[in-house]
């Protein structure tokens, strides 16, 4: 199984020293890619979305540090990186997976004497290299969990949009796609932005996967009609196994206690954030309001309606049947370390 | 407490044999009554929900049977008042009121000779005036539950603008806010026609009730952080309590559940429907795709998707701490005949 029998979109490219990105925010009604030149452009397409998923803005962090940068000497490079990454890690608050790229960037920075620049593009890779092996992996462990016929219900978008290669949550699904057992995938449309209707549903049809759109308040009668397993993605996962992921996400893992239907989270280990004990240690990023009052450029609640609008939301550890790790499956009691 | 000092919008007015509704397609951004002249006009504005709430649309119907029909003689208006029963009670077939008052108008037709215009009329006028009656009983009784700055979470609108009074889930939140307890009404957007940013939001807002508006994603998150009870309407209630109301009710009632937080259904005794035994025998309206694919005009979904759009769900009668009728507060076993 290749990308190219998947037909999964390229999300993020690296190429002669510029990041070149699917501009996520465009889709699905275009599919036009942006180039990074500046580490601002970097900055403003992770904080804007044109790029996101926690293993995805991962991954373009650590490639943005380097925009423009192929020409600088060792030492007042160092000093720029340092200065980028304290920058890009304050785009987003909430996925780990970008202070972790980040962090690894700095430790090359600080330990590299000479040819630096070539050595931080090859750490750069490395990271890109690593996060399509760990999708791989989190598909093939997570497809022995579905079996032929399977309704899926997901939520957000943990796919190819959201990573280097297969993704998380959506690999296991493009596993067992390929091998034939016709899964079909009921998708969340998951206001306030939409990722669901906007990326999951595109990259599903792309890739011909049979699935079902929904808003996020049909979930629970969709699995009342019969759902067999849920499986999300992952921002930051404490070390007690409290997942804090796209809000609604823990609505889908209530529904899901309620109804005896498994619930799976798919992250890859640097999703793991053992500094974080529990959830409650996990900052959440709340963002504009006008996020949820205009939809399309248009309004749809009252002028000066107060809004409450969290990115994300902390589901306990005891709503997670299982976490699909590029590791393998982990059941509970989960101690990640 | 009066309709002026709540300043709630007027839903429904019949004015020299013309139903003159507030166009709530437009709401919030255009405050607009449109008239309808004809039985046409009617079933349109109840098809395409100018008119929508399960009381209100009971009303529309009783007087739209009498649209321009005021010069007819007994024997063909008899007639035509009977065509036009069946016409209307086809235009939207999960609220029960709808047809309840239409059989009510329909007895009328039957049972009387003469001066029928007149009788149907008073006829048509007593739903409307029993309406508004019911809907302050209910925000008497419901009122009880509510304490001093109580949070209280609500789905769809079940309001004003759902009935020709102040409205059934809203009602207890009105007598509240009038007798100064400070409620907080977090509004569930209510995808995917946002009755709840459109119309609830409104009215609260128009009405001086504090409010916060949610994408229905985040009802478990509100949840977590503290809600005292949730309420809302009902289209259709079965004899066992099974409730049919808009689609994610049933989200809201077990999440509830999960976190022990009453969730209360506001309705009249039009809404119960003793000739369903249970939610399964509840007949559910499935809407176009476009609803879910398109908002303000513009596509969110790709070309093409599967969609699912049911616009009501079932919650069952064990997920229901009491109903709030007119008649008093109804607490299980529930047995409605």
């Amino acid at each position: 199984m290749t990308d190219d029998t998947l037909n999964i979109p390229r999300t993020i490219r690296w190429q002669n020293g510029e990041l070149i990105l699917l501009d996520q925010r465009r889709l699905p009604a275009d599919e036009i890619e942006i180039c990074c030149r500046t580490v601002d452009d970097v900055y403003d397409a992770i904080r804007t979305l044109a790029i996101r998923g926690a293993p995805a803005i991962g991954v373009a962090a650590a490639f943005g540090l380097l925009v423009g940068l192929r020409e600088w000497e060792d030492e007042p490079l160092g000093r720029e990186i340092l200065r980028r990454a304290a920058h890009l890690n304050s785009a987003r608050p909430t996925a780990v997976n970008l202070g972790w790229a980040l962090d690894r960037m700095v430790r090359v920075t600080r330990a590299v004497g000479t040819a630096l620049y070539t050595r931080l593009e090859q750490e750069a890779q490395a990271i890109f290299d690593e996060d399509v092996a760990s999708c791989a992996a989190i598909g093939h462990h997570g497809a022995g969990l579905i079996g032929e016929h399977c309704r899926i219900l997901t939520h957000c978008n943990a796919g190819a949009l959201a990573t280097s290669g297969w993704g998380t949550a959506l690999a296991p699904i493009y596993v067992v796609n390929a091998r034939g057992l016709s899964p079909h995938v009921f998708v969340d449309e998951t206001r306030p932005l939409l990722q669901g209707a906007r990326l999951t549903a595109y990259e599903l049809m792309r890739s011909g996967v049979a699935c079902t759109l929904i808003t996020d308040n049909m979930a629970a009668s969709v699995m009342a009609s019969g759902i067999d397993l849920a499986i999300v993605g992952a921002d930051r996962v404490a070390a007690n196994g409290d997942v804090a992921n796209k809000i609604g996400t823990l609505n889908v893992a209530i529904l899901c206690h309620h109804y005896g239907i498994p619930f799976y989270v798919a992250c890859p280990r640097s999703t793991l954030d053992p500094a974080a004990a529990t959830g409650a240690g996990i900052q959440i990023e709340h963002r504009h309001a006008d996020e949820v009052t205009m939809i399309a450029g248009q309004r749809v609640a009252p002028e000066g309606a107060e809004v409450w609008n969290p990115a994300f939301d902390v589901t306990p550890n005891e709503l997670v049947t299982a976490f699909i790790t590029d590791a393998g499956i982990v059941t509970p009691p989960y101690h990640f370390t």
